[in-house]
This record gives structure tokens, C-alpha cells and sequence, in this order.
């Protein structure tokens, strides 16, 4: 068994404690001679008070980018994202710290000692008398010796790249899981699973495939000077497959761009982080067996598509169990009359999920992901009033430091990184990988998806999705989580740059690529689109594809369908205080478990709570074509029935039906200022 | 320079970092066989997932310990406090722990190698041609290397000592800090100092010189098997002199007991913990030159003194300057207008604080403590009205949680903590050290305070205050920072017991007590107590030694009035936007100044700030004395002025009286129920 170990540091956070504990230790040692254990408490507290002064340069590089943003919010700045200027402001501390500080280091020369075997994680050192504790750190490869005595101050200034998948990546990506607007989010979820799944894979195989024929030509001409395998390629696709738009989608919260746009770019972008984190563990595991490390091995390669659907089912599970647990626990006991502790149990729990699938070995990041959309599905509805502003607050803070805090790490890392590898041939070749990457994998797969789906996705929302594929922290996060080799600093530099430019060039040209492209801006986000010319096109189409068409669409609001009743008749009931009285939608038989689990607000406020609650699944203009003939009969639910409702038996009947109605009421009830869409009567007060 | 240490890690939190950053290291080790690897990778991956198993821990142990309060106080117990409970849980599962995982320890064997002079804090280690860097993790006794090999799990739970200064006391004193009652806390400042200052200094001596009694006592019947100086009985003194009365408060809070006694209580355990962490430092740096070690020494003596002295200073230079310069920034910029930037930079400014006080060597947790008075004093009035709740909210959330987890951790650490002493003659004689300590730091001071005061502390006021001197937070987190001595591992565990006894017995014992000393609950916080007997009898006091208080009263007055219609008249118009326009309150030449710094709502809203602002400092009884024949003069105010106030001029006039005059009005204006208060005619729209 590994003692803990504690390695890469320079981390100041950590070296903050650190440096303490010494101190305190030194300061005890006791029977030793007192100007020994002085001069080492001396040298402990220059090593603490350097990284005090370390962590606070990034604080006030925040602070400074912070009364930045302001000034361009004020002035309606749009042509540089927060992030942007994040990495600016890093860009030129690092500069400074690179060449404005005296590189000299007077730390320790290192001391050699041969040892048998294989490196002890502790070592013992008897130092006339006394023993002191060392606990390894790493390998440094012999030509590195040197680095290991560089300049004191960029050495503080680099952290731990665990810090980033550990403290930082969770509250941004939960952020994003428990922020989603679900209403468009569900519309559209079929088109967004195809863009985060199959999309990141297409582009990940590609850019890898693309990159191994650019290394080649890299070896061909001799301007590759370490070892570069096909594996190296494939996790530089997965890495650099996971977009990042945060600059495109600020622009189209603050302009109010299409919704359904909004929420394709953003489905999207959130789920394939989770695919390419998973994709790139998956690509370290294929490790092919015997001699022929690095080339294909059918049986290797199995195993880690084993692997990734293991690691992404698990962590899913983790995510989604610990979302349901929660709204159990917020829904049956009266913690909501206090929102102080209703909102540390919350944040307790979200934590949780992330230690909990790293400690069964799945991904913590892809967890917290699932666990925060299964929160704002459920849990979220039986929080307090306090306790939602307090949640979104907390959660919308630490999101918005820990992304300024990467970019603008970032921006300094060009500068203060000790190992860059710059190669232009690779470089040029990544921008065009990635190019050709994102194209094959969003005009076909739209092209796809425009078959089935009754809302088209436009050429020029293709355009703006093609644009938008913007490569940000997660990329970064996943680039610097190992740069040992030679190759992997390669592409850690490459992503580097890609992200920078990116999020410079591209974030600046949002706004003009989308008046350029004609897509609409200042719509009501709770508003659903005109139908476009396509949409329109298909709604009145008589041609020989159009059964087709129509049956695809059918078995897709089919299994929407399933989802949706399921959710609504028991999820919901069962997690929440809304939805359908279980003793109504329950068999029977199951009549006591229906009434301890149904919540006696439900029979209350049921009514108040659906408008909270109008995530419809499915695609309203399938419905109107699928209602009719499709009859969903989840247990207990009547037979077919009409598109009519009668007055009377409402509140006793409850099947998905009906519910899907109501909801379809009030999303009419919202948009009654378009009227331009086939509804349901129904009465208002119901 | 010393390269980066990492010292007594068993943190999970960092390790969760650490063992990750390890094993992306390892797994890219390059030319290393691969079996070699894999067993590294594997062990590195076991250790990071006990580190999530035990972080899991403590999260679920929150996580119970929430919803049991949640019960508690639902059902309205309140002889157990939430941080009792937090112990209780702590203390089964440390019990559960120690007893109940098998105690097997397989990491491996220590190694040692013979070297020279003194440690390195970098090691190089050639293992069979490879290089792997060590880095120094402190000093272990020779008779103590046996417990480098024990129980894993015991050793994951135990975090580093500067865990609790570095991350979990700044949010819990800067909530204290932020979330101070500011009126009644100046009015009761003079008492509230002594107490602190004083108090503190005289119970740290009483308490350190009783100690050394016992010890010698100890030494007489052989019970002391280790060295126990002079200077460790004065640092036991400083430690355990930080009250933490967060149960009595708490209970206070809730049943609304006198406003005055809870300033008292709170001003006085918010202040003493400052004041106790700057003493055992002075103590700690108590370092006589020469042979004569922990012999008393002058020279160091007045060291000690003059280190407390500028510690505290530093510190409390730190803070108040950080939050001056938040209070300007959020001033002069427009950042009302996006709640979160200003969320966030309030977030950074405050926990620049404390990085920038560590950076110059003084005391970060000191530090916090004035900025967060400084932050409630002036810049809460610039923020807007949803960063005001984000803040407090926030911090609120933090300390909750920081608090509850100091206090499992104390609960698990009687259990896990691997080198406790208890000897029952020491705890004892600690108990009546304590008791004796808190008893010559009440009575006396409150005897002298009272001869100054117009609102007598009386005796119920003494008890209750003698009552309520629990040992929290504070107190452990001193003593846990050195454990590595014989006398401060006793003083560790002797800690840990009065922490128990006295949050468990005496937060017990709070709501009788209240009622056996007759202390009135049921308060409006707004209001004022009504006269006691003793302060009426001042009130028409003619006996001899009248003359003198009243001389002491005025000048007590006097100096807050100074100070009150300096932070009126400038500082207030300066930082925020409320108080008197500087156009009027500076001497005319300042013009320019004065017109640059006043921000334009201040003659909009001056009247509409001022009733969240109503924080006068005097003691409302003292002005009724002293106000007819005081004149305060700040430069550029008008001169003698009567009681009554002229409707028109207003505007124009702004004299610290008569801000004082529509202070005192707006407080009457509060406590008009009562209507026994000597008031100043103010009409109400003005």
C-alpha cells in the first residue's frame, strides 16, 4: 500500500498548508541544535510566504479581469468575452514573470543515493541521528535533472493539472448540468445526443487519422524529434474534441438569440466534454498486450470500447442516483423551512457524487454532469424559494471563478510552461484537422438528423454551430493532465494555441457571423421558433419520403414518449412534490406504497407547480402529426382517447396523455402571442 | 531556497490531487517496463480512491449531521447544539474506525540511507538507473518510526493541522466578522475590547501560571514522563483562552435573548480569538537567547510583546485596507449593475486578505476578521441589493459548513488521533484552570467597565457571561497545529475534553441557565433593554463619586464621538454612498476633492441609507449626560449648536451632531413603543 503522495506540487493552494505544517514540525523538533531548526523554519516560511504572494497574483489577475469586463459590460463591448480578456491579462503576467523575474534558484542541490529495486514510495533519511520522512514525488527522466532547479517563481506559479479535473472542472461542468433550460434542452435531445456521441467520435477519429498522416509527414521531413504514436494522435483528437462556446453562447444570452440554437450549442458542448474525457481515458487504457505497443489490437481496442461505456454508464449512474437521493431526502423531510441547511446538504451531496464515482473508479467530472441535470430536474423543485436563489448563486459563482481562473492560467501557462514544444507543421496541421474534424461532423450529422426532426436544423444554423466549435477548459484541462512525453507536449502547446485563437478570433466574430448568417436575435427565450421554410416545407409534404419521414419521427416521439410518461407518472410523483397523485397513476394493488410516496402537497399545488415544471419532451410539431394514432398505454392508463378534454374527471384521470396536454396548455399559454400553432382547448383554471 | 514541501499529508482533499497527478506521471513513464508501471499506476489509483473513501467520509458525516439538526430543530430540542451533534457523530465513527478496520498496513518498509550534514528538502533517488525525486516531509522521532506504518485509514483521516488555519477558519471568522449586529456591537466596543484585550491576557496568564503549578505537581508525584516548560503553560494558557460560545449564541439567537449580553458575548469571542491566535504565536516566538531556554528572559519578554503588538497591527492594517479598497472599487464602478462580478470581486478582495497578510507574515485569519467588519461596515452599503444577500448567503454557507466539519473532525480525532496523553491530573487541574481563568477575567473586568458604564453589566449579565466561556473551534485549531511534543500532545488531548465538556454540558445548560438568572428573552433585536436599576440609579446618581463617572463617561463619549463623526463626516461620504455630502464637510479648499469623492446619490439618497446605517456608536444613555455640554468641533463643522434642529438648512448643514440627532431620531423612530427615551424632535420625512 502507496503511502499518500504528493506530487507535481508547486500548487500554492496546497503549499499553503504545506509549508505551515513544516513549519510547525521544524519549529517542534525538540532536542536538535536551535539554529539548525531555525534557518529550516526561515526557509519554511520564505516557501509559504512565496506562495501567498504566487496565489495572489492569480487573484488579482482576477480581480483585474473582473473590473475589466465590467467596464466592457458597461460599454457594451462585445468583440472580447470575459474569457478572452482572462487569458489577455494572463498572457501578460506571464510574460513578466518570465522574463522580468531573476531566474536564479538557490534551492538544495539534488542528492543521489542508489536503491535496490523499485522506488519506495516513502524513504526513511538518517541525518546524523535523526530521520526525516520524504515521500516520492515522480520520475524525472535524466535529462531533466536540471529542470528540476529553475526559477523559483514560474515553478510556484504552475499547479497541480489535477487541481484542474479535481476543484476546478466539477462546479463549472455541474454548473452547466443544473443550469440547462430543459424545455429546449429535452425539445431537442435526440439532435444533441447525436452531435455529443456519434459527433465527438467522427471528429475525434478524424483529427486523430488526420494528425497521424501530419506526423508522418512530420517524420518524413524530419522535423519530429521524439516518438509520436497513433495512439498519441487519437487522444489528441478526444482531447481536442471537446468544445467549449462559453464566448458564443454569452453573445447569444445577451443578444437573445434562437433558443433552439442555443440549446443545440449548448446541449452539445456539455455532453462532449463528458465523451471526450471518457474517450481519452478510454484511448490511455488500450494498452495493446505484448510486443507491438502502440499499433491495433482488435482485442485491446474492444476492451476499451468496454471501457468507455463502462466509465460513462457508471459515472452516469453515480450522477443520476445521487440526484435522486437527494430530491428523496429535500422532498420528505421539512428541511425547506430551513434554506441554510437545505442549501449545505444540497452542496454536500452534489460533492459527493463527484468523490463517490472516484472512488469506484469512474469519472468524477461526467458524474457531477448528471447528478446537477437530475437536480434541476428534480430535486430543484422541492427546494425552498431561498434555497433555489441560494443553489444557483453558489453554484453560478464558483462556476465563474473557476472558468476565469482557467483562462487566465492559461494565458500565463504559454509563458510560464517550462516544456513547450511548438511545431508549426503540427500546428497548421491541427487547425485544419480540427476545421475538416468539425465539419464531418456537423453537416452530415445534421443532414442526418434533418430526416427525422421536424424542426430543421437551417443551413445557417449549421454554418453557426460549425463556427462555433470554440476548444476552452476542458480541452486545456484534459492537454495538461499529462505532459511527460514528448508528444503529449506537443499537443499540449497545440491545444494552447488552438484554444487561444479560438476564443479570440472566433468568440470576437460571433456577433457579426450572426448577423451575417440571418439568424434572428431578441426572441423571448420561453418562445418557441416560427416554423422556418423547411419546417414548413415538411409540415405540407406530400412527397414519396414523406411516410418515411414520418414513421422516423414517430418512433422517436415514441421513445421520448415512453420517457415522458414515465417520468411524469412516477419519477416526478415519487422525487417531487408535482405530477399526478401516485394513487392514481400506481396499479391498485400498490395503493399503500402510492400514498406514502405521493406527497399530500401534490393534491394541493400540483396545478401551481406544472408551470415551473413545462419541460416538455417532445417536439410540438411532431406531436401534431403523431397524436392522433399513437396511444401510449404505461400501466394503468386508459385506452385510446381524443384529442378532446372533458371538464369533468380531470383530476381523477391522470394519464400521460392528459398530462402531456396540460403542458402543452401552458406552453400554449406562454406563446398565445404567436398563435400560429395547432393546440388543445383547454379550460384556464384547471 | 527550499523546494516545495508537502508535509503530514494524510489531507485527502490534496491527495485526491496528488495521487492523480502521480499516476498520470507514472503512466507516462516512457521507456520503464510496463509491469513495473502498471503496479505504480495501480497503487497510486488505490490510494486516490481511499482518499475519495475518506473525504466520502466526513461529507456523509455532514451530510447526517445536517439532517439530525434538521430534526432537532424541527421538533424544537435544544439541549443539543448542531456542533454537539457534529461531535457525537464524529465520535462513533472515529470509534468505528479505530476498532472496527483491521489495523493492517502494507505500504512499504521504510528505507534509509545514511547522509551528511542536514536534510535536503529535494531528494534524488537512482533506482537501478531511473531518477525519482523525493521531497522532505518532516522530522520523526527515532522512537516513532513504527508509526509511519499504521492503520491507512486512521492515517487518511487525519488532515493536516493547517488545513484548519488555511481554509476552514477564514470563512468562519470572516463570517463572524461580516455578520457582527454593528450598533449594538460599537455601543458595547469599550467593554467588548476590555474584555477581549484584557480578558484574554489576563486568563492566558492565569490559566499559563496555574498550569505550571500543576505541572510541577505532576513532576512532584512522578506523573510527568516528559518536558513540560514554562512557555508551554503560557501557550496552553493562550489556547485555550479563544471562547467559542457558538452554542450559547446560537440558542440566544433563537429565543431572542437581551441584545447587549449577546454583543458582549459575540464581540467578545469574535475579538479573543484574534487576540489568542497573535498571543500563542508571540508565545511560540518566546525564544530566550543564550543556555537559559524556557526560562524567563526580559529582553525576549518585550520581543514577545512587541511581536504580539505588530502582528496584530499588520493584521489588522491588512484587512481594513483591503476592505477600503473594495469599498472604493465598488463605489466608483458601476459593478452594482452585475451582481456577480461584484459577488465574485467581493469574494476575491476578501480572500486577497488573507493571502496578502500571509505574504507579509502576519496572521491571515486576524486579517480576515477586520476585513470582514470593515466589509459590513462600508462596503455593503455599495453593493446592490442582490450581492448583499449573495454575500451573506454565501459566507453563510461556508462558515455553516466549516464550522460542522471542525467539529466532526474533533469528535473523529478523540478516536484516530494516534499520540493522545491523557493524564487526569493535568485535564483536572485544566478544568480548574479554566474555570478560575474565566472567573478573574469576568468579575474583576466587569467591576472596572462598570464603574465606567451608564448600562450596568449586571450580575446575571456576569454569570452568564462566566457561564458561557466554551472552548470551540479556535481552540482546537491551535492546539492541533504542534503535536509533535510530549507537553503539546497533552495539551492536545486536554483540549479536545474541554471542547467536549463544555460545548456539550454548558451548550446543554444554556436555555436553563437563562431562565435561573432571570435573563429577560423575547427581544426585539431593534430595540433597546429598558433601563436596568442599576443605570436609572445613575441616572439620578448625586453621591459623591457621581462627578468622576460622568468624567469618565464624557470621555469615553468623547473618543467614540471623535471617532463616530470621523467616520461620519469623511469616511462614510468617501467609501460609500451614504453620509453627508464631503462638499460640506471638507474646508472649502478641498472643493474639487470633495466633489470628485461625493458620488451624486448621496444627496438623493442620504435619507433613504441612512436607516440600513444606523449604527451609532453611543451610549444612547451617555449622550442624554454629555450632549448639551460637548461640542464636537471636526473641522469645518459649525460650532455650538442647541438640541433643537431648524427645518430649513438641513440640507446644507452637516455637523456631526446633527447626523448624530437624526441617528438618535431614527432609532427612537424604532423604539417608539417604548417612549421613554430623552429624544430629539426630528420631523419624519426629512
Amino acid at each position: 500500500m502507496a503511502l499518500p503522495l504528493c506530487h507535481r506540487l508547486p500548487l500554492p493552494l496546497l503549499l499553503l498548508l504545506a509549508a505551515g505544517g513544516l513549519r510547525a514540525a521544524e519549529r517542534s523538533g525538540g532536542s536538535s541544535s536551535a539554529m539548525e531548526e531555525l534557518a529550516t523554519e526561515k526557509e519554511a516560511e520564505e516557501s509559504h510566504r512565496q506562495d501567498s504572494v504566487s496565489l495572489l497574483t492569480f487573484i488579482l489577475l482576477l480581480t483585474l479581469t473582473i473590473l475589466t469586463i465590467w467596464l466592457f459590460k458597461h460599454r457594451r463591448v462585445r468583440f472580447l468575452h470575459e474569457t478572452g480578456l482572462a487569458m489577455i491579462y494572463g498572457l501578460i503576467v506571464g510574460v513578466i514573470l518570465r522574463y522580468g523575474t531573476p531566474s536564479t534558484s538557490g534551492h538544495d542541490k539534488p542528492f543521489s543515493c542508489s536503491q535496490e529495486d523499485r522506488p519506495f514510495t516513502t524513504l526513511l533519511v538518517n541525518v546524523s541521528g535523526k530521520f526525516f520522512e520524504y515521500t516520492l514525488k515522480g520520475e524525472i527522466s535524466p535529462g531533466k535533472i536540471h529542470n528540476v532547479e529553475q526559477n523559483d517563481m514560474l515553478r510556484k506559479v504552475t499547479f497541480d493539472p489535477e487541481v484542474f479535473f479535481n476543484i476546478l472542472l466539477p462546479p463549472i461542468i455541474f454548473h452547466a448540468g443544473y443550469s440547462l433550460k430543459k424545455r429546449h434542452f429535452f425539445r431537442n435531445l435526440g439532435s444533441i445526443l447525436a452531435y455529443a456521441f456519434l459527433g465527438t467520435a467522427v471528429s475525434c477519429f478524424i483529427i486523430g487519422n488526420l494528425m497521424y498522416g501530419v506526423v508522418k509527414l512530420m517524420k518524413l521531413v524530419g522535423q519530429l524529434s521524439g516518438k509520436f504514436y497513433y495512439t498519441d494522435c487519437l487522444l489528441f483528437g478526444a482531447i481536442i474534441s471537446a468544445t467549449d462556446p462559453v464566448t458564443v453562447l454569452a453573445i447569444f444570452n445577451e443578444l437573445h438569440a434562437d433558443v433552439d440554437l442555443y440549446a443545440l450549442l449548448f446541449g452539445e458542448s456539455v455532453l462532449n466534454d463528458a465523451v471526450a474525457i471518457v474517450l481519452s481515458s478510454s484511448i490511455v487504457a488500450y494498452q495493446p498486450t505484448g510486443e507491438n505497443t502502440h499499433a491495433f489490437d482488435a482485442a485491446a481496442f474492444f476492451k476499451s470500447v468496454g471501457v468507455f461505456l463502462g466509465i460513462f454508464s457508471g459515472s452516469f449512474m453515480m450522477g443520476a442516483v445521487t440526484g435522486v437521493v437527494t430530491a428523496l431526502v429535500t422532498k420528505f423531510t421539512k428541511l425547506h423551512c430551513f434554506p441554510l441547511l437545505e442549501t449545505a446538504l444540497f452542496f454536500l451531496m452534489s460533492w459527493s457524487t463527484f468523490l463517490l464515482a472516484e472512488a469506484c473508479g469512474f469519472t468524477g467530472v461526467v458524474a457531477v454532469l448528471f447528478c446537477g441535470i437530475t437536480q434541476a430536474h428534480y430535486t430543484y423543485n422541492n427546494l425552498s424559494v431561498e434555497s433555489r436563489s441560494r443553489t444557483k448563486q453558489l453554484f453560478e459563482v464558483l462556476h465563474f471563478l473557476a472558468e476565469n481562473f482557467i483562462f487566465s492560467y492559461m494565458g500565463l501557462a504559454l509563458f510560464t510552461f517550462q516544456k513547450h514544444i511548438f511545431s508549426p507543421v503540427f500546428i497548421i496541421g491541427a487547425f485544419v484537422a480540427i476545421f475538416l474534424g468539425r465539419a464531418a461532423h456537423i453537416y452530415p450529422l445534421s443532414f442526418l438528423l434533418n430526416l427525422g426532426r421536424r424542426h430543421k436544423i437551417s443551413w445557417n444554423f449549421q454554418h453557426m454551430m460549425m463556427f462555433s466549435g470554440l476548444r476552452g477548459a476542458m480541452a486545456f484541462a484534459l492537454a495538461i493532465r499529462d505532459t511527460a512525453t514528448y508528444s503529449h507536449q506537443m499537443m499540449f502547446s497545440t491545444t494552447l494555441l488552438i484554444v487561444f485563437f479560438t476564443v479570440w478570433i472566433v468568440g470576437g466574430g460571433t456577433t457579426p457571423m450572426l448577423s451575417w448568417l440571418n439568424i434572428r436575435v431578441g426572441v423571448d427565450p420561453d418562445q418557441d421558433p416560427p416554423p422556418t421554410n423547411d419546417s414548413f416545407q415538411v409540415l405540407q409534404a406530400d412527397g414519396p419520403d414523406s411516410e418515411r419521414r414520418n414513421r422516423t419521427k414517430q418512433e422517436s416521439a415514441w421513445l421520448f414518449r415512453l420517457w415522458y410518461s414515465f417520468d411524469h407518472n412516477y419519477l416526478k410523483p415519487i422525487l417531487t412534490h408535482s405530477g399526478p397523485p401516485l394513487t392514481t397513476t400506481l396499479p391498485s394493488w400498490c395503493g399503500l406504497v402510492a400514498r406514502c410516496l405521493t406527497s399530500p402537497q401534490v393534491y394541493d399545488n400540483q396545478e401551481q407547480l406544472r408551470e415551473e415544471d413545462s419541460d416538455f419532451i417532445l417536439n410540438d410539431g411532431d406531436l401534431t402529426v403523431t397524436y392522433g394514432d399513437t396511444t401510449i398505454t404505461a400501466n394503468g392508463s386508459s385506452g385510446p382517447h381524443t384529442a378532446t378534454t372533458s371538464l369533468d374527471g380531470r383530476r381523477t384521470k391522470s394519464s400521460s396523455e392528459e398530462a402531456l396536454e396540460r403542458d402543452l396548455g401552458a406552453a400554449d399559454h406562454e406563446v398565445t402571442s404567436r398563435g400560429t400553432r395547432l393546440v388543445f382547448p383547454l379550460e384556464d383554471n384547471a
